[in-house]
C-alpha cells in the first residue's frame, strides 16, 4: 500500500449554494416537498430564481461540505468536483482550497456554467432544495485522480454523483481504484428520491462495493422499499462493512454485523437551518474513524459536527471544528492524531 | 412638480461583497488600516483574494444598501448602478429586485466584471474592506434615469461615486435633474478617505448641491480638515439644510441652521458586524423624512435601521424593518404612509 497521504478523498456534486428564507406559502407556489432536493434543467433555474426573495450565495455540494468539515477537524483531504471556470466557479475552487483540502480537478471552460443549488430554508429549519447540475455533467473517469485515491484511506462518494450520467463511471473507477489499493469505499445516499432514481445500482453498490455507509431513516428504507427501520437496519447490517444512520434529533445508530451503536444527539443546539446536518455528520464520523477511534465515538463527533453546522444557516462549519469538537471531548479530539 | 413615484431613488456603485471572517494578523499581512475602504485594481483582487479564508457572496454597495432598506422599512424606493451581465451581475439584480426596489439599469455586455468588495470582518465586529471597481467605471451620465430622478421625493448619491470617473458626470447629472423638478438631494460621504481624494468637490457638492448630507465623525472632521467633531459640526451647519452625523455608539447628532438634535443609539444591540451601519442609518433617516416625520424621529429610525444590520454578519437587514421598527415604535412606523 502506498503511503496515507489523505484521510479522506471526497468526490461529488460541486455546487454553489444560493441561500434563502422561505416561508410555508413560497414552497406550495413551488410545488415543492418539503426537505427533498429536486434536480431542475437551466430554464427551471431561471425560472424559480425569479420567484425567490435576495438571497446568499456560498460553496456548498454534498460531499464537498463532508469534506471541509474533516478539513476543519483537522484531517488531510482532497476533493474532487466539476465547476466551470466561471465566477461561481472561481468561488467554489477558492472556497474548498482555502477550507485546506485539495482539490485537483481543473474546470471547465466551455459547456455548462457552475452547478447552483437554490435551497429554501423555512422557519422550522427544514430545507428543501432545487439543484441545477450544470457543469458537473462534465465529471467524467478522467476525473479521478487515481493517487489521490489510492493515498487515501477512505474514498467518500455522494449518491448524488448517479444523477449525472457520466459522473457515475467516475464513481466506480474510483471505488475500484480505492480498493485495489486496499483502501476503503464510503457512499452516502443522499437523498430519499436520489435512493428512489437509483435503487437497482445503490443495493448493488452496498452489497458489493461499500465499506461504510451513511444514510438517514428516510434514505435506508427508501433503499430497502419498507416502512420499517428495524427491519431496513437488519437488512444493511449484512451488505456492508459499516452503516451510520441518523435520525435527526434522535441522534444515530451505527451497526456492523456484530454489533448496534445508538448515540444521542448533541444536547442544547438551537436548530436553525438543518442544510449540511447529514454531510457533518459523515465529517465527523470519518474523521475520527480515520483516526483509529471506536465506531461510537466516531459518532460522537458526527454528532458534533453535524451540531455546529445545524446551529446557523449555511452548510458548512462556520467556527474551527477542531474548536468545536475540543471543547466537547477535550483536547485530544482536535486535531489530526494519525 | 410631477407626481412622487418614489420616496428615494439612490445611485452608486453597484457591488457584490465577498464576507470573510479576519484576523488582526491577516489585516497586518495585506498591510490594511481597519475600518477603511481601499480601492484595488483586478490584479490585486486576485492576489488578496488568494489569501483570504473561505467566504460567503452577498449583494451589497453602499447606496445599494440603503436604499433596500428604505424598500425593507415600507418605502417606494429606485436605484442605479452598473454591474456586468456576469453571474455575480445577475445575483446584484435579483437580490436588488426582489427586495422590492425599482433597477433600471442596463447590465453591461462586455468590458470589466461586476464590482467585488472583500469585507473582512474581525472579532471587534470592524469592517475592512477592499473594492474592485470594475463594471462600476462604465456607470455613465446615460444610465441616469430622468423619469425616475424627477418623481423621486429625494435623490441619494455616494460619495464613492467620485472614485470611478465616469460616474461622477452621472452624479452631477442626477443632481442637477432632481433640482431641476423641485426635488432634494442627498449625498453620504463614504468614508474619511474617499472624502480625502475628493475633497475640494465634496466642498463644493455640499454647499452648492446638496440639501441633506450623511457622515459619520471621521467623515465630517475630514471634510473639514479639522480634528474638532463640533468645530466641523459648527462648519456644515451652514453648508446644507441637513446634516445627519453618525456617531457609533455614541448614536448621532443631526443638525440645521437652526437647530441640533442629539439621538442616542439603539441600545441592548449585540454587535456582529458594522458593515452597513452607516448605509441603514441613512435608510431610516430618509424613509422618516420622507414620510414626513421630524428629523429627530427619522434619526430614531435611522438608529433602529443600523442596530439590526449590525447585530449579524452582512450589510443588508435580515429581518423586514417594516417589523423591527414596529416593535420598537408601534406600527404606525411599518409601512408607508404617504
Amino acid at each position: 500500500m502506498v503511503d496515507t497521504r489523505y484521510h479522506v478523498a471526497g468526490i461529488g456534486n460541486a455546487i454553489v449554494d444560493v441561500l434563502v428564507h422561505a416561508d410555508d406559502a413560497l414552497l406550495e407556489t413551488l410545488k415543492l416537498s418539503k426537505g427533498v432536493m429536486t434536480l431542475i434543467d437551466a430554464a427551471e433555474a431561471e425560472r424559480i430564481y425569479d420567484q425567490l426573495p435576495p438571497g446568499i450565495e456560498c460553496s456548498g455540494g454534498s460531499a464537498a461540505n463532508t469534506i471541509v468539515g474533516i478539513a476543519s477537524l483537522g484531517g488531510r483531504a482532497a476533493y474532487m468536483g466539476k465547476v466551470k471556470d466561471d465566477q461561481l466557479g472561481q468561488v467554489f475552487g477558492h472556497d474548498i482550497r482555502k477550507a485546506g483540502v485539495a482539490f485537483p480537478t481543473v474546470a471547465a471552460v466551455d459547456g455548462l456554467t457552475t452547478a447552483r443549488c437554490f435551497v429554501l430554508v423555512t422557519p422550522d429549519a427544514q430545507r428543501t432544495m432545487l439543484t441545477y447540475l450544470g457543469a458537473c455533467v462534465e465529471l467524467t473517469p478522467d476525473d479521478v485522480d487515481e493517487a489521490v485515491i489510492a493515498s487515501s484511506q477512505v474514498t467518500y462518494l455522494e449518491g448524488y454523483l448517479y444523477d449525472p450520467p457520466l459522473a457515475k463511471r467516475a464513481f466506480l473507477k474510483a471505488a475500484d481504484t480505492a480498493h485495489k489499493a486496499g483502501r476503503l469505499v464510503s457512499l452516502s445516499l443522499s437523498d430519499p428520491f436520489c435512493v428512489d432514481r437509483h435503487r437497482a445500482a445503490f443495493l448493488d453498490l452496498v452489497s458489493s462495493h461499500v465499506d461504510i455507509l451513511f444514510a438517514n431513516e428516510a434514505e435506508l428504507t427508501s433503499l430497502y422499499q419498507t416502512d420499517n427501520f428495524d427491519d431496513a437496519v437488519r437488512q444493511v447490517r449484512g451488505h456492508c462493512r459499516v452503516a451510520a444512520i441518523t435520525r435527526g434529533p434522535k441522534g444515530s445508530v451505527v451497526v456492523t454485523e456484530d454489533d448496534v451503536h445508538v448515540i444521542a444527539a448533541e444536547a442544547g443546539i438551537t436548530v436553525v437551518d438543518t442544510t449540511g446536518a447529514g454531510d457533518l455528520y459523515a465529517a465527523g464520523f470519518l474523521f475520527g474513524f480515520t483516526q483509529g477511534r471506536d465506531l461510537a465515538t466516531s459518532a460522537l463527533l458526527g454528532g458534533i459536527a453535524a451540531g455546529e453546522v445545524i446551529s446557523h444557516v449555511g452548510a458548512r462549519p462556520e467556527r474551527p471544528l477542531t474548536l468545536v469538537a475540543a471543547e466537547k471531548l477535550g483536547p485530544i479530539y482536535s486535531g489530526s492524531i494519525a
